[in-house]
């Protein structure tokens, strides 16, 4: 991508999100962001899929993340020790910018439609860190509970961590609520 | 209810599980739904919202079964002793009819919307339940942390219970998996 089309990417989702911070997502069209920019609908169209994208054009590099570092623990790496380097590495990606991961849950949080993509892009990323745990020669049921369980981690903390006004450590809390499942879970 | 009226809802939502079978849920009309039943479109509508409801009519009923259980745990119950109660419950809903589950199943999974749907079933259900927690005394991150564990237990069994092609007993099923949680969660 040539410099100045990144600089356009940068400036239609800067864009966006004040729009639909001011007047919600479902009243800003594709051409009152590109207006906002100085840029046209076309320029929008080869970034961006759709309006919703703006939002969640992150969840590939999450995804091949979190993948990544599962396949990379160390071969004795238990299945929950692989799915906490999982974790680790979302932090890099969820933990980058409070402001922004602030104002993008404050819009999602008040549209059904764009809850439910959050909730859908969840549960995919359950799937591919399941099947992760199988590549590594876990068995079922263990590979898909293991691998939720630490979706849970990531939605609870992350969860807090957006909704808490000051910006605290996302690594440590994550690392810190991993520990705290296994400590709630067990408790007899 | 009338009791001719409890069987005209039976029998609607057998039909319209039929058709939903046959041609899909998206193309099959109320319409179709009340004619192969010999009712109208109208006794349709009285008994459920829309199409998509025959299929999530039970939703309530398992949330409040499973959040009443989770409320008479005893006092001394943990967090998690008290989510195995409310999954206990979960059984009685959702083991009753392994064929009719099977059908369901199959209908829900061949759609996106009704996946949807049942993913936002599931993340209600984890609401409830944590709420139910903290009314217990129970404070975060741990609430969250455990109803959505238990959560994740009821998904991976009830999926893996759903797809075997003999029905199994749910409820054993059920138990064994959240030790299975407490055994992966744990493993250093």
């Amino acid at each position: 991508m040539a410099r100045w089309e990144g600089g356009a990417a940068a400036r239609l989702r800067e864009a966006a999100m004040e729009l639909y911070a001011e007047r919600g997502f479902e009243q800003t069209t594709v051409a009152e962001i590109a207006d906002r920019t100085g840029l046209t609908a076309r320029t929008f169209f080869r970034h961006f899929a759709d309006k919703r994208e703006v939002l969640f054009a992150g969840s590939e590099a999450l995804q091949e993340g979190m993948v990544t570092a599962l396949r990379d623990a160390p071969p004795s790496a238990t299945p929950m020790g692989a799915v906490g380097a999982a974790l680790d590495a979302s932090t890099v990606f969820l933990g980058r910018d409070h402001t922004h991961s602030r104002r993008r849950h404050a819009i999602i949080s008040a549209n059904p439609e764009l809850l439910e993509r959050e909730l859908i892009k969840m549960a995919t990323l359950a799937a591919a860190l399941s099947a992760g745990l199988r590549e590594r020669g876990v068995p079922e049921p263990d590979a898909s509970l293991a691998a939720q369980a630490g979706i849970v981690v990531l939605q609870v903390t992350f969860e807090r961590w957006v909704t808490s006004p000051a910006a605290t450590d996302l690594r440590t809390e994550m690392s810190s609520n991993l520990e705290r499942l296994q400590t709630v879970t067990t408790a007899q």
